[in-house]
């Protein structure tokens, strides 16, 4: 069979690791120069086929299907991914090209909504109490995910450099938890916009709870809607919305951000960033983000000046993105049950690979994370060292 | 008089600040909507036609000669500029292409030796008594520039994340400063390559001052001939020697540090930067720094991916080389008469000009200090967190 032999001749060309499949037919083969990192159960042959035209999205979703399965810790696809990029090149090269990117302002609510509208109770059983849907921020890998996520949210404030009373916008502002902490903590004035009626929902109902409804507004709004409303503010944070802004629609972003802050105002960014410029991945693009984009950190520096933003400070958290979503795959695991009563079995598995792609995905190095310090124009009103971000 | 016509036409476009000229026959005029940062006094006609052909070398080398005088700070030169970028852009704009770069393997010795080579005892007049010739870094404004330096040197070796026996390479040692405190503090072996005959002389000298010969080596190289030996190193740290690599040799730079730099090993690059790609300052390259030139930093970004050198840290010093560069010309000036008696008048007010200009460029942000921490590659073996950074 053609197509079993061309998978077959691509992963003898691996480097490093290694992988067993077993066929449909019960041939069993091992690849590699290492110890399997795990075994591949092929159950259907259409799989073979499919597998050479558009990897990622029938692993995907033969996995989801369960038309083949992995024994063994899902990362492994990863790992054997990015240890072996050369010698897998021809298989992974032959990702097809997306189409143009489909990400426009009349489409971004109903993307979001694909994601984030999967219910609140969903996140809860495997998010920390706070909802805190993005990298959390580990003094040690003991942490816990709750306090991990504290840090978190703790340490972005401290590069936001709030002041009493300043006006502070949270673009993408989730469930809430960041945006109430500011307000509790540094008694700033916050605006968040979300495009999730359920993450609103919850926001607007958390703040009523904290009393904070007074100082903090939580909308459902797109943010390129927000600057013509000649709204300015102080500082403006985004937590894990940029990669969702889409390709080819990043510059306007950096303008509603330049256009909305005050000069000498700063913005910390926060986005998964490659080290390339990489297309999407056919799989997420279609089953877990529709519209999202991945940008490189070069794109984004190289955007910057023009729009009279100023790097001030950088940060790659890419290992607490690997412990975050490790807990958030264990957390996942033990909701099980849960899981596929909420959805079904097909639902519990799609996530399950993605949770673990993820995972391995930061812990190998495929993505990082990304913060950004930035300054509209140059500013001397910030402390002259770091200091101050790691006093306890 | 057409060239003053065509001078003060530009100069009536000042949005912001303020100058007044007086002319060499007493003319006396005052541009701009705020109280003038300055007096210029042109004592001599030609300079006006000259100003508008090459505002920077004419402005350098009229001010060095005394066809020119400027009362009040000459920072307000730069100032000025950095303010009205658009209205003068006409004057600056005028800028000359400079021929294309004349940094090749062959005339670096000779370009590094045109800056570096003026005498040990020139530099000890203004720099810290540890000869530390680049930003510094202040906790405090308060800070004495001989504190600063070392705090900056610190500084600088915990971002190399150091252990005892490891094999670091500076590149651009200078007087040695910075790779003998590494070796003291740290117990890591060294080497050392410079340019200059006279940094090497004073950097083998305090090597054995200090009985670290044993250990530290320093050597009049190249960076560019090492990789061919085969010599690897855990650590490589270059600070403020970035300048003098040229344009169109980055990517020479960077290979060779991917080349000789182990796997997982870290290097810290400490350089000026541009926000966005700046043609050379005529006068700059013409007296002060030939063959040097300032990147933009998201030039270096995009660059890294490439060489496999991945970005885990950023942080912008400008403020810093402000303090730095103004303690550097408050001491310059009250050296004067042993600069005048070890050169000459015209030298004095060349470097004066040169030390007020850059004082004022970083003031004003029109360059930043840029500290880069890069890996070959993925490594899990750093801190999880910058703490141990801000640590007493």
């Amino acid at each position: 069979m053609m197509a079993k032999q061309l998978l077959t001749a691509a992963l003898s060309r691996l480097q490093r690791g290694g992988l067993t499949i077993i066929f449909w037919d019960g041939d069993e083969r091992t690849f590699g120069p290492d110890e399997p990192y795990f075994t591949l159960r092929i159950k259907d042959p259409s799989v073979v086929r499919s597998l050479l035209t558009n990897v990622s999205l029938t692993l995907g979703e033969a996995y989801a299907d369960g038309r083949i399965d992995i024994e063994g810790p899902l990362t492994g696809l990863v790992r054997l991914k990015q240890e072996n990029q050369s010698a897998l090149e021809h298989l992974f090269g032959r990702l097809p090209r997306l189409p143009r990117t489909r990400n426009t302002r009349g489409s971004q609510r109903k993307q979001i909504a694909h994601h984030y509208d999967l219910g609140n109770e969903f996140y809860a059983l495997w998010l920390d109490t706070g909802l805190t849907y993005s990298c959390a921020y580990f003094h040690s890998p003991e942490d816990t995910l709750e306090s991990a996520q504290e840090h978190k949210i703790d340490y972005v404030l401290r590069k936001l450099h709030l002041r009493p009373g300043q006006r502070l916008l949270d673009i993408g502002s989730g469930w809430g938890t960041l945006l109430l902490t500011a307000a509790e903590k540094y008694e700033v004035h916050g605006l968040g916009v979300t495009l999730s009626d359920q993450q609103l929902a919850h926001a607007r109902e958390a703040a009523g709870r904290r009393g904070l409804s007074d100082r903090v507004r939580f909308e459902l709004a797109n943010y390129q809607d927000l600057p013509e409303r000649g709204e300015r503010f102080d500082r403006i944070v985004s937590v894990g919305m940029f990669e969702h802004v889409g390709r080819g629609n990043h510059a306007a972003y950096y303008r509603a951000v330049h256009d909305m802050l005050v000069d000498g105002g700063v913005t910390v960014l926060h986005t998964i960033t490659h080290q390339r410029e990489t297309p999407n991945d056919p799989w997420i693009d279609k089953h877990i983000f529709p519209g999202g984009h991945v940008p490189s950190n070069r794109e984004i520096m190289a955007a910057l000046p023009d729009q009279g933003l100023r790097l001030v400070d950088y940060e790659n958290l890419r290992p607490h993105y690997a412990l975050t979503l490790a807990e958030w795959l264990r957390r996942y695991e033990r909701h099980r049950d849960e899981v596929i009563a909420m959805f079904d079995e097909r639902f519990y598995r799609m996530w399950r690979l993605w949770l673990s792609h993820s995972t391995a995905a930061f812990r190998y190095g495929a993505i990082d994370l990304s913060q950004y310090v930035l300054t509209k124009g140059v500013t001397d009103d910030l402390p002259l060292t770091r200091h101050s971000w790691y006093r306890e």
